[in-house]
């Protein structure tokens, strides 16, 4: 597993997963998918995790599917119906993790390696990034990529991107929402990892609450979603870091978060 | 019915609607609307046409309702109501078409005519196009265009151009997403029928699925888009189409669609 | 209460409410939010409101709720879930108040003074204005907030600005969709009342149907939508001033609304 995907944990709390597969473009084959959803797991429970990167080893970021192993199986319909199960389940990992995760993009993200970028809370690239959601052009639409595509950017920029299978560039990408920020490659490190200490400063009980609201909210109308988060910031105000940073706020001093 | 629009289909299979009554601003009037739904109804069968451009004779894309028409029925809700629901109808039959629609905006796109735009999957306008929903100047809030407008750009940007009635430009269309590419007048063609090529040179089966899809799946929670969606790709990967592509793409070889 | 919010309503029917305490950074007391709340309850019914502008005295729009006020209630549960309901029902009344509001943001506008002007129709910020989330950074989430933003901005904005807490700049806000339109302080007026006069010289009725229609539609699938706006339309030309709009408009004469 060590060689499909590299896991370190610093010592602010940040854990950088690395898909470790350059050769293969850093497939999201089903070991590839076990791997991740098994470091995702593992990370929802792990109290030195505060924020979560994901990167890649060499020029492509992540090429989605692996379609050698697709190929294998073509008359399978039960294997496929699982390499995609799988797969959405380790992307709502991802959104459900109450942990926020950032994703580091240098080189090429594409099919469900756009979908991975999609489906991070952040997303940095580096400005020689590129993306696309190409399935198109070997008659595999992306249609599970285009969930969290969808949830990103407009209907129309998404529908260029599915229909035509072209790649964007990094602006682009930045332009419609897809990521939050392009940086040159010599800085990418420092962007990604400065905004990574930023919210690992936090109270993690804090993100913990709000990450989980967040994409709740969303899917409620108005109405509803006011009900949910008066709620959630009442409860929220009854745990010991909100009373200590406020106090700590209006007594003009750092707060110190228990954080458990 | 070809007086009011015209439809030709080309040796790739680019179907062009051309709104023919520059005289009448191309305006939606019960009978524009109904050569509108025909021809969409008749287009869905017709396996002649992968890709539909919607474009317009004359300096003005599409003016909307036709106003004259509306005021001779005044005090009918009835007819009203029947041709508002008419146009419900041809909008959500464009986004319901199993076949990518790219609106080719020259002049102006007001009203249901920027409704119009709004509801096509992809749009390209020229840079002297320019788009509004004015109908709070006349008493009559354009609230059927809302809804793909909406659907479309950000709800300050939808609210801006709803309550004030005001144009707005080609370039500012851009940038709130309404349409995805502003080129000069010159390589309007180029750019649109480029695009439609482009799109017409996949597997038609694919898109099917793959436009079908977009848009359920853009109206569901999180977890169901993903539940329907693994089970499209899987469904899809047992397309001829599909496993030719795969197989093409391995091989470095062009695929050969079947695409019934 | 004048103390706290001044109302005051113009010959054209523009009622700008301004926050009046500077001092406590214009913040969201409990009694700042039911002076909000009973103004708003009262514009409703007032037949010389058309159009409401919300503004601040001093450097600062708005910052969110009174933590001294939260501080001093810290035991109470009770007390904390009333004040975030109390505020999430005078977000509400922007948003269901069937006359446009909007914010005029100059200084900075954090927490739920962010939520005020997510909340608005319409927002003009002078440049030097500034937007934040930073509930994190005191342990309390800004999760009531982040419904109104949320609905105003791309997810990954909206993530990047309750994860870092930080404050993004007018240009950015602009750029995101969280502000129609950013200009030089010395334009703010000219922009702001500019705008609501151009509103206020619609058809009120119009206004009133139009701006309810438009947050209703978008919480109902594509469908749903059309079916309820097809009737909002067709209800509409009922009304005199719909009537009277489309006559003056072929006549080429100026429309005079009843409005009632």
């Amino acid at each position: 597993m060590q060689n499909l995907l590299n896991r370190h944990t610093d010592e602010v709390g940040i854990t950088t997963l690395t898909l470790s597969q350059p050769e293969r473009r850093n497939s999201l084959s089903f070991s590839m998918l076990d791997a991740l959803g098994e470091s995702l797991t593992d990370i929802a429970e792990d109290s030195a995790t505060r924020v979560v990167v994901i990167a890649a080893e060499g020029k492509v970021f992540c090429a989605g599917h692996d379609l050698k192993e697709i190929r294998d199986q073509l008359d399978s319909y039960d294997f496929q119906l699982a390499l995609f199960k799988r797969c959405s389940e380790v992307m709502q990992q991802v959104v459900n993790l109450q942990k926020p995760v950032i994703a580091r993009v240098a080189g090429v993200a594409t099919a469900a390696g756009c979908q991975l970028v999609a489906s991070c809370d952040l997303a940095v690239a580096e400005s020689s990034a590129r993306f696309a959601t190409p399935g198109v052009n070997i008659g595999l639409f992306c249609s599970t990529p285009m969930v969290a595509l969808s949830r990103n950017v407009s209907r129309k920029h998404a529908m260029e991107m599915l229909l035509t299978g072209e790649m964007i560039s990094a602006a682009r990408a930045e332009q419609i929402g897809l990521v939050n920020r392009v940086v040159d490659e010599t800085l990418l490190d420092d962007t990604v990892y400065g905004m990574a200490r930023t919210i690992a400063q936090k109270s993690g009980h804090t993100v913990k609450i709000g990450k989980g609201a967040f994409y709740k909210q969303l899917e409620m109308p108005l109405a509803g979603a006011y009900d949910y988060t008066a709620e959630v910031m009442a409860e929220n105000l009854r745990a010991h870091d909100a009373q200590e940073g406020i106090c700590a706020f209006l007594d003009k001093r750092k707060p110190e978060w228990k954080d458990s």
